[in-house]
């Protein structure tokens, strides 16, 4: 599952933005949707990869039985998402780079799979070290 | 302030929507971008009014002097949304119909001003009555 994340992560990095990919997937693994983070590209701060795969998955009467997969830890704004529509369990790619909000969707009763995914990890350590400006942007860090 | 929210909630509930508004306003009291819950209209679940108006003020370096004023107190989602961007201050038009994230954005050091006014309690309450269905699927709710 991890792998369709990442390949819209690939994405989003071929198109010039920031290398994080989503994907939800149902409880028989079936693929419900995926997207990426497309700040650089659509200069839309609120589509994160997480945010992306939850909009193109429309409206659902549940996610009680979704996986949401997401190449690294949900930042506040999408382990809110997360917490607030009640998805199950969340796969994350790594959370090296970027802890999240992972021990607080723990405690709120998410299943929280860390993969700790070494292409993850290289992928946007490579990135940080490349574009910390545009980073620290997406996560509303100061310059 | 809480009168652009006011304004775009009505916007909403005419569009047939879900009647939550919200704008973005810089510490000079200008108004920096407003938006709507668009789940009905746009069959988007992604839209709340925080994350249109967050998405229609573009990409900003800090968010730190804005204020986020929203006629309902923010759901986790949107909750999320204020804490990681780092919005100093939220103005709420109520929190009686819906307590959201208001206390855990306190308690992270976000002043965070309830003004309880009756007509958003009223516009939501009678919402909320009337579609009970589309208000607990927009919170993420089972039915």
């Amino acid at each position: 599952m991890l792998e369709a994340a990442i390949e819209e992560a690939r994405k989003g990095l071929a198109e010039g933005g920031i290398p994080i990919g989503a994907a939800i997937f149902d409880r028989h693994g079936r693929l419900v949707s995926s997207g990426h983070n497309r700040r650089v590209q659509e200069d839309d701060p609120s589509i994160h990869g997480e945010t992306d795969a939850f909009r193109r998955a429309g409206r659902q009467r549940s996610y009680r039985d979704l996986i949401m997969v997401t190449t690294l830890a949900p930042c506040w704004y999408c382990s809110g998402l997360v917490r607030q529509f009640g998805f199950g369990t969340v796969v994350v790619g790594e959370s090296v780079n970027f802890g999240g909000g992972v021990e607080w969707l723990r405690e709120a009763g998410v299943e929280v799979i860390d993969l700790a995914s070494s292409e993850c990890i290289a992928m946007m350590a490579e990135y940080i070290e490349r574009e910390p400006v545009v980073w620290n942007e997406d996560i509303g860090e100061p310059a």
